[in-house]
């Protein structure tokens, strides 16, 4: 049977190796959240960058450029870390470069895996779906915040464990906390996550409606994968509807 | 308000830091709760040490030695890593030296904290008494397997978190998970454990009576710490009535 594993922060992904893996990458609020958006609504491609100056350097080569620091647009840049911002029609098309605290370093450390597949709730069934379907062991990959576990990537790492629970064994000990702790918070996500420290961190930057949006399950049918350093959609995927794509 | 924080495994303590606090060692399977029994029977000392050589060579100077790996007493030593061993009052006065796969290793980067405590359920109350009467702030340190969150130590720290929450605050991610999953786990913690990885491990070795001890609440009153690179016992401790100490 294949395994599925839940590394809960990038810190640790030594210990369970990315080899021969598909990848899920995960960080809620809001980087993975933000390129599903993007994605869906006709966004090219998503080339993640580890710091702001590379980010820079794409810009002035055309690309669109979001940079996010500690949940805050870096100055500079006209795009930060917020879905809305990509729901645009006039960016379909458009090739953007994306560097944020923690995403892309999560993205950084998981190259050598087998495939990179960026997973959210807007998604998540998309992307269970598809790994159902392959024959990889997978590995549920939080990108946590600064090192650090946090309680939405890990949740959502339970939601997906429990998609994939009759196709895949999962008996390790970060897979059944994760699965433990999505079942508590499942008919309250927004009350569970109110006291983590990451909401209390965006809740400061009023973006109260953002984290309603990345909780949303299912909006889009997408399946976002990491490709010669830039993230595309990988068929069969459905971009909203009336969006079209360069 | 004092803080307290909950660091999943070894491998995560430089996010945290040690410097200044109280660091709680967690080594639930069986480690700590060897320790606290060792001393709370009339140990006079513990020194654990990273490497089974170094083991040997305190054994060759006279020291009590236990060496474990994977769960098993390492060839060539006495003692092992079940609390039972320890229980006898022959072994009270003498000094143990003890290398184990994951306690140790705990200990040891907790070197430069403010104080270094062992925590177990044979001892929750005492640690948390302690902790409550202390001005500084905890990090309880969970041992983990081989660098990965395990459950035990996890729920352990959620159990600690608990008593400490009147006294310290305590809402950052990994405390809040811990809680969350002791709260689901303490009325039945053996059937929460049965399909996590180190009692699957454990089962295997037939040590049930082991995992049934270490799950057991205030056996013992006593506060074992670290004291020039020996685990001993803190006043006020009290040791098992009727038992020596040399």
């Amino acid at each position: 049977m294949k395994n599925v594993e839940v590394c809960l922060t990038p810190d640790l992904v030594k210990t369970y190796g990315v080899e021969n893996k598909i990848v899920v990458v995960v960080d809620i609020l809001r980087a993975t959240s933000v390129m599903t958006t993007a994605l869906a609504h006709g966004i090219k491609s998503i080339t993640p960058v580890a710091t702001v100056e590379e980010c820079r350097m794409l810009k002035e080569k055309g690309y669109l450029a979001a940079a996010e620091r500690d949940g805050k647009t870096v100055e500079g840049f006209d795009f930060g870390n917020s879905p809305f911002t990509y729901m645009e029609p006039a960016l379909a098309g458009k090739k953007l470069a994306l560097t944020t605290t923690n995403g892309t370093l999560a993205i950084t450390r998981s190259v050598s895996a087998e495939e990179v597949v960026i997973g959210s709730f807007l998604n998540i069934t998309s992307v269970a779906n598809y790994l159902i379907s392959q024959q990889q062991d997978v590995l549920i990959l939080c990108a946590g915040w600064k090192g650090r576990v946090n309680l939405e990537d890990t949740i959502f790492a339970g939601a997906l464990v429990e998609l994939l629970s009759n196709d895949f064994d999962s008996e390790n000990d970060s897979a059944i906390a994760a699965v433990a702790l999505f079942r508590m918070a499942q008919d309250d996500m927004m009350g569970f996550l109110k006291n983590s420290s990451h909401a209390k961190r965006l809740k400061g930057l009023s973006i109260i409606k953002d984290i309603d949006f990345c909780l949303q399950r299912d909006t889009y049918n997408i399946i976002p994968v990491l490709k010669d350093g830039e993230l595309v959609l990988r068929e069969p995927s459905y971009v909203v509807a009336g969006v079209g794509r360069g």
